[in-house]
């Protein structure tokens, strides 16, 4: 009887994640385990903590992978920095603002949030205002929206916060790896990522990193973290210093797929990478007009690993995603929330970041669109 | 240069988990990725909640693997069933007891603890009389104590408080897959295990199993889930029904693993594979002997795949672990807390269950110890 896994045809993933891998990485993935306190598995841990910032741009002791996928990341930074009652601040334009917001006032924060709309940046000047109003423990913002596919300005919002006592937390989920990420630059405090977007890894790990002063916050936190599998205070104790403290069991074979994914990055180049993406970004753009596709976004604002396409009138999106699917085995994003119906999401990141990619996908929706 | 990665050993490994992982997992591990919304993906998740519950013995709805290791689990049974102040008993006699309790405790629960002797059972006598005591939420005990190498009476403990108004939480992720673990016999409601121990998959998953009580406390709870990325009111929409509701981006090629690391398991029967763990035990025990190891916990109590053996006087423990891994490349555990220098804790878990491996460690434990 032939195994369902075994009917698995290969994809092209152009949708928001996760993106194809290289075949370097699917061998790293299936390396054999090895224990998690084993002294050359310690060596991993930090050669992909010293690669993770180099990709990060950072310096930042504290830079290491969660065990859990990006979401997981989210919810570490949250628990680890949030405590019952502290004013937070976080810029929404997207279902990724949303989900911090969410996470925060789980935790018992007091959230306030600026609403900025689906498909437009973050407003810098918006920002200034609301930050005079009141002091803030944390602002929060999402650099790519994955659900709109909106940059947004990280760089000048974070001069803003560097201004007020707030630690400044970034979401760089689809950004990292794709586009550049400058992590002390921007005056950023907490970061978290995934590892299935432009890392081209596969989906289970969330990279984070937390600068002197996040750290010092968790430190002089009032309370315990509440949450036992995530409490940084903890894993520090696995991932740094000369006797490592078992936490949980890390997930091993993931970490050696991070470990390669992160070298074929920094083998390339950084710049070359970025430069890979923009030059697949434009390319999809340009082959997009004459099918008579607009993008939902201002050029000035589109990321380039992530292309909200509007859905033209009287086309039926899912029916279009679902041919390409099938018949051309080619996989792009529906649109999220308000934005459900109207776009398609289409992914360009890490591996899948190629001319050759694009041509296939601009020519599959012409078979389908006509 | 030579690569890290490519620098690490076959390791036989003989600790408290991760086991050996068979070629066939391997293989699926590093499948290429699917997108997790994609209807073939779908179908491999509905596969695995039905392999699941073959091995967890039960018929539970809400079957699935979490995404994380087995803490996440853990994690994910306490946050999703304990809301600030519920009465909770949990019964200690090692680790990962305590750690529940540290987890609960977290939460805002008022935890009482029952405490035994580490390396003896749970006393049925004592829990009745604790539960004669006050009404409580949730009484939480760990099927197999990984610390300790002792197997707890769960079937006799669930009868107890079956029949007082408490949800049942056990602990298997040292015993799934390695011995009868009948989670609908027990009368337990709450169930969560690991994939690294006798699933031989590699770490990164915790199978999770509720019962229509659990569920049923569940949907009653008082206030949101205050863990985003584990709420499972938001994750079981993305396991069940007829349409998927996206939560987080699912570790797609774990996925693959642990559905053929299942597969594995049941074609060779599961009762084949629990007498394979014993036989494992007994041949170790015996060849244990003539070197003059003892056995920490008394024959009735043992588990069979964890086997906590006695460090003769005089004898560091840490230098044989170490020569063991070096010269070797046998994997062994450390004691915990306050068994750490007292004990070695050796795994014969999953795929590294099987006489010649238990040949390979004695041999290669009387080269090091004379």
């Amino acid at each position: 009887m032939t195994h369902l896994l075994d009917q698995l045809p290969e994809v092209l993933l152009m949708g928001p994640g996760p993106s194809c891998v290289p075949p370097a990485v699917y061998r790293a993935l299936s390396r054999p385990t090895i224990g998690h306190m084993d002294p050359r598995f310690i060596s991993v841990m930090d050669e992909i903590k010293g690669l993770l910032r180099q990709v990060m741009g950072t310096t930042n002791e504290l830079t290491i992978p969660v065990s859990g996928t990006g979401s997981a990341g989210m919810e570490t930074c949250f628990v680890n920095l949030v405590e019952r009652g502290d004013p937070v601040l976080v810029l929404v334009n997207g279902v990724f603002g949303q989900r911090m917001t969410d996470v925060a006032t789980r935790l018992g924060a007091e959230v306030d949030t600026l609403e900025f709309a689906w498909g437009k940046p973050v407003l810098v000047e918006a920002v200034q205002e609301k930050l005079g109003e009141k002091p803030y423990n944390l602002v929060a913002v999402v650099h790519a929206e994955t659900s709109t596919g909106v940059c947004n300005p990280v760089a000048e919002i974070g001069q803003l916060v560097r201004q007020t006592d707030a630690l400044f937390l970034v979401d760089t989920v689809t950004s990292l790896g794709g586009m550049p990420v400058t992590m002390d630059q921007w005056g950023c405090d907490v970061m978290y990522s995934g590892t299935q977007k432009c890392l081209s890894c596969p989906p289970g790990l969330a990279p984070v990193s937390f600068s002197a002063r996040a750290v010092q916050k968790l430190r002089s936190r009032r309370s315990k973290v509440p949450n036992w599998y995530l409490d940084l205070t903890m894993i520090i104790q696995y991932w740094d210093g000369a006797k490592r403290v078992y936490h949980h069991t890390a997930p091993v074979n993931m970490l050696y797929a991070l470990d390669q994914a992160l070298r074929v990055i920094l083998e390339e180049g950084l710049d070359q990478v970025y430069a890979r993406h923009r030059q697949a970004h434009e390319r999809l753009v340009e082959g997009l007009a004459p099918l008579g596709l607009e993008m939902l976004v201002a050029p000035e604002s589109r990321l380039p690993m992530l292309n909200a396409v509007c859905v033209p009138e009287g086309v039926d999106e899912a029916t279009v995603r679902r041919r390409l699917l099938e018949e051309h085995n080619i996989e792009m994003g529906a649109g999220l929330g308000p934005l459900a119906g109207r776009i398609w999401r289409i992914g360009l990141m890490g591996h899948t970041a190629r001319p050759e990619n694009v041509d296939r996908l601009l020519e599959a929706f012409q078979n389908v669109l006509k």
